[in-house]
């Protein structure tokens, strides 16, 4: 198996490139203060460093419980496990509930598909629908597989939201058809206007809902958790122990001190500010500097997603890593796609000057390789003549 | 599968047990200090809570190969992955390598049999003796499979530490068979007296050596290490990025933050001297409060293991529980063994009033189990007169 073209763009570029290529948050909205304050006021960092239970501690899980309760998902404590960031979340699920198989969006989180293939488990694509997955696909995959992996909130690449009815129509599939339900909510708090509820909320004990601390917080403390019911936990928790016994001690502390202290639906707040006007910034700037990039208009996320129509995304980027710029292709994002006009960009990570001057760069080649395809397909005309 | 009957433990006892049960360091050799320093002083603590490089940081892995480098094998920065933990590292080995099986030592480490287990891998126990596994019967078990999974140096839970006769023994066999060695370093740093070469300098190329900085600097961060040939790290790298994508890098800062101001090696030789002392504290109470317990002097580590001759240790555990104090019964080590008279004991994380109290409670409730034993022998054998 062959490691993923993001991960080695992310290795390969150096200072100077300009990337919309990582899911990377703004580190100017890193909490470094408060964090530095928490540690450094800390009376009790010895139990932080030490060994500790598997399932996570108990007052973060707590305050998780809590606020997906509030979100109209009543959850207890025992219902929550804290996992090594989302990924670990997702690794974890395929391993323990996914051998049958899995049904997924097309295109899918890059991570999820990762985690899928590492175990060996057989994927279903279902195409992806400007309000959701498609339900017909969905009804058809749900007689290959009991299994369905979703995005619903700004979807990773597409920043697609699900409308209500695709919500209620996915979980009456799920249930009708005795499925489990693995909806991945990484980027529910990044709402621009509003939120809206979990799937699993209509399927409280058919589902398995998936977390994180790295959009809201900050990823390196590799913070994330599962939400499900507690014979769900319960086996999570022993394939957990055998991973990496617990997460990050200090990583769960300094999260949950922040949340007692401070309120992270307020801090959560000026994140969500802060991507929206840089979202509409990047989008300003799209539409001036590059305008054969076409995309819809995300309600939050971290992406915007579009297509160069008629360009192969990947060659277009192999071409501007040279240049020192990068996205990512489409195809990355589909299982077997070897071409796609389609790329994802991240819009959170850079400042104007980036977006103007990156933008430009991959214009520039775009338009060079745009003359070169119709110049070949003269070329290719004139030979008939 | 089930979970750890030594997670269990740690999570059925309270604040009032005395516990000899888990391998918990002593907190009061935590930098917590130098921790909050290295946290306070950063200017740039932002590269610390962004994503990062699936490797691990780049730094840290330079003084982890300088360390072994100078410790006999010769090891370049690409040969090293940061692991979530050194069960990260026994997880992730026994994913990508050991699908055909693994020779373990018989008593073994209960998180890599756990991680073993949880990958399908199977297992060969080989019997361990005072100076290492048996060569016999490594000799026949290479036979079935090509890896081994091995402590060398004061071997969890036997304590035991390699002779250099074993240490040579094992790497002509592994090297005749052409297999793979997993050498597992955790208490390597941890000897009373001497440190001995690791068996992985003889193999250098067809060898995996894992470590971990839970012992000599705190196990909450969750740092471990892999150290192997390229081809090998390659592989392993790609399961590790599905698995978590990378390491906390906040654990990983503070670890090689405080490597960089501080010698590392003087502040594991102020755990050895304390580890020393707290041991030949517990010799001391247990040969006097609990001579039903015998044991052999370990040479470092964090363990006395040892057997009560004829006693099950899982019905006096149980027993113990009761009373407010644990231990590790010995059958946990072993495959498919139900009784067993043999016992581990941590010594690393109780002070004298814990040893003798715990011990002197243990010897209360051994010594009535023995008597009540005696007593049915005396009555079963009357029904014969």
């Amino acid at each position: 198996m062959r490691r993923s073209f993001v991960r080695e763009i992310l290795e390969s570029i150096n200072e100077e490139t300009i990337s919309f290529a990582g899911g990377l948050p703004d580190e100017d909205l890193f909490p470094i203060q408060e964090i530095k304050e928490i540690v450094n006021k800390s009376s009790n960092l010895k139990s932080s460093l030490q060994y500790a239970n598997s399932r996570g501690l108990k007052t973060l899980r707590e305050k998780i419980a809590d606020k997906l309760t509030k979100e109209g998902l009543p959850t207890s404590v025992d219902e929550i496990v804290i996992t090594s960031g989302a990924q670990q979340a997702l690794y974890l699920v395929s391993k323990v509930f996914l051998k049958e198989g899995v049904a997924v969006e097309s295109p899918s989180y890059l991570g999820a598909l990762g985690a899928f293939l590492n175990n060996r488990v057989p994927i279903e694509p279902v195409a992806l629908e400007p309000d959701g997955i498609s339900l017909e696909g969905l009804d058809i995959a749900m007689g290959l597989t009991k299994s369905l992996y979703l995005m619903s909130d700004f979807q990773n690449p597409s920043s697609i939201c699900y409308s209500l009815d695709k919500r209620l129509g996915v979980a009456k599939i799920i249930d009708e058809s005795n499925g489990l339900l693995i909806e991945d909510s990484a980027y529910s708090d990044l709402y621009f206007d509003e939120r809206m509820g979990y799937i699993s909320s209509f399927l409280p004990s058919s589902s398995i809902l998936i977390g994180s601390f790295s959009k809201i917080f900050a990823p390196g403390l590799r913070v994330g958790w599962i939400r499900g019911a507690k014979k769900y936990v319960d086996k999570l928790l022993i394939a957990k122990e055998s991973m990496d016994l617990h997460s990050s001690t200090l990583s769960q502390f300094i999260i949950d001190r922040f949340w007692e202290g401070n309120d992270l639906e307020s801090h959560s707040d000026s994140i969500r500010k802060r991507y929206k006007e840089k979202f509409e910034l990047f989008c300003a700037i799209a539409r001036e500097k590059l305008p054969s990039f076409s995309f819809e208009m995300p309600r939050g996320g971290m992406f915007v997603y579009g297509r160069f129509e008629g360009l192969d995304t990947k060659e277009l980027v192999q071409n501007c890593i040279k240049a020192g710029v990068v996205f990512v292709p489409g195809c990355e994002f589909y299982l077997g796609r070897l071409v796609c006009d389609e790329a994802r960009f991240n819009f959170t990570s850079s400042n104007i000057g980036m977006m103007n001057e990156g933008l430009a760069r991959i214009a520039y080649i775009a338009d060079k390789m745009a003359k070169k395809d119709r110049r070949a397909e003269i070329d290719k005309a004139y030979c008939y003549v």
